[in-house]
């Protein structure tokens, strides 16, 4: 993953120390590329124990101190932040910097990035990764390992910061997927959004239910639905809220799917509960298929 | 988790060799107790495949040449196929045999058992482990190790037999959990029937989407939120079938907490929204608590 001595010897700054952000710095730092990084971050605690482990060169809590002498600036905080933040970092930023996110929603960021001053060369990104567990103390330098990481170049983007946003994926252990930002929040909306919605669900019910008997049942087959329902609540938010459109409709045909079963369930009818059931299955394996798993 | 020379040489018959049954031979046959297992099932090549694994003793198509001489016999297949092999196995066993299921529903199992001739011993019985694969191939000698075996016991059953039954589920390496059939039936409507028609209705209405670049972008969090939709479709369908007054009221709760949700969301109601994940994500580590993940 070594860039070898043809790559410049580049300072990253890395805007929001959690799960994301910390890890892609534990990758990066395990990769030997960029050479120097730089971690920001609003609480020192996550700053001190990134020094600790070693993945940060150093770290600061002011902002415009950590984007100094940054070549490639990655803003790894929710949504709605890195829309507050990119105003700042491009006032900040050095001329010519990358100025990349991993935000999970891509519209919003994109066309915010659109409107920044024409010395930062900005791109979207969101690796397609995680856990449901949060924080710098969660972070690891396998996340990316294998997991497509989408970018949204702008059409004001240059060729040479599309391909060093591809080699800086690539680096962390992932494999660069260009895409267009409705594509991806369409997509993502499907196969993130609309789960972590069905998940909270799930969980927000049988929490309600306040059945403590049947919680000390509750197996793999609840754990792994409800899992994601565990995510960070701030960055879900922000994700929803700036895919509103997308996950409104991906909730409108689970709806319908959710009913179908249900009809045929109170209607006792065998066959059509069977081929709802059947296809489901078999959806599934194509997409299990389909995503490499 | 040998029983010592105390527990008489038993003999046990497995009717139905998948993932269950056959988890339930392998863990019994590395504890050392029942003495001796005896598998019926309706292939023979899953017969073949547990003998050539060395779990069971010797294997049989016919279920009366299966039960002749057994002391235990454990119904191991989808809920109405146990409904209707009750009556023809309490024709063919063994005077004072004790008669298990490990179907996922227990009322109407339970009732059926109670009309069953007094000469056996009829106990339900309901692992709460599994996975989404099928088949002896996917059985695992530790699959129920630590987990809850709920028994359902009838009025006419017998304390020896209840102590049998539990030190059966303790020699899979489980824990015994005794619970009245329809509180059993709501408990696992909650944390594993609906989970399973909501991971159904989300496999299904992503597949149905027909788009392979969301697909291709699925990661852990659409993995593990669609698992339980690869689950057994004939196994499942009777599970839901037979449970279905307390899926279907658990489903209404669903309805009410995803639509609670999407109006949150379709409002753009940050508090209400923000109020709504955090309880779900509250409520899940309670229930991971509980559950003793």
């Amino acid at each position: 993953m070594k860039q070898g001595l043809s790559q410049p010897e580049l300072t990253a700054c890395i805007v929001g120390l959690g799960l994301m952000g910390g890890s892609l710095a534990a990758a990066w730092r395990l990769a030997g590329w960029p050479a120097r990084i730089v971690g920001v971050n609003r609480s020192p605690a996550a700053l001190a124990d990134a020094r600790a482990a070693g993945v940060i060169d150093c770290g600061t809590t002011d902002l415009a101190e950590g984007l100094a002498g940054a070549d490639i600036v990655v803003l790894a905080t929710p949504v709605r932040t890195i829309l507050r933040l990119l105003p700042q970092v491009a006032r900040a930023a050095k001329a010519g910097a990358l100025i990349m996110d991993l935000g999970s929603s891509k519209r919003e960021i994109c066309a915010a990035m659109a409107d920044l001053p024409g010395e930062v060369q900005p791109i979207g990104g969101h690796p397609l990764c995680g856990k449901e567990t949060t924080g710098f103390g969660a972070s690891d330098a396998s996340l990316y390992r294998g997991r497509p990481f989408v970018l949204c170049p702008l059409s004001r983007t240059a060729d040479a910061t599309i391909r060093l946003a591809e080699a800086l994926a690539r680096a962390a252990g992932a494999r660069p997927v260009l895409l267009e930002p409705a594509v991806h929040d369409r997509a993502v909306a499907a196969i993130s959004h609309l789960p972590y919605a069905v998940s909270a669900a799930l969980a927000g019910t049988v929490a309600d239910g306040g059945d403590p008997l049947a919680w000390s049942l509750a197996a793999s087959g609840f754990r792994d639905t409800s899992r994601v329902a565990g995510s960070d609540v701030d960055m879900m938010l922000d994700t929803l809220l700036t895919n509103r459109q997308a996950v409104l409709e991906w909730l409108d045909s689970f709806d319908e799917a959710l009913a179908g079963l249900r009809n045929a369930l109170a209607s006792g009818d065998d066959e059509r509960l069977r081929a709802r059931l059947t296809a489901a299955r078999e959806g599934r394996l194509a997409i299990a298929q389909a995503a490499g798993w």
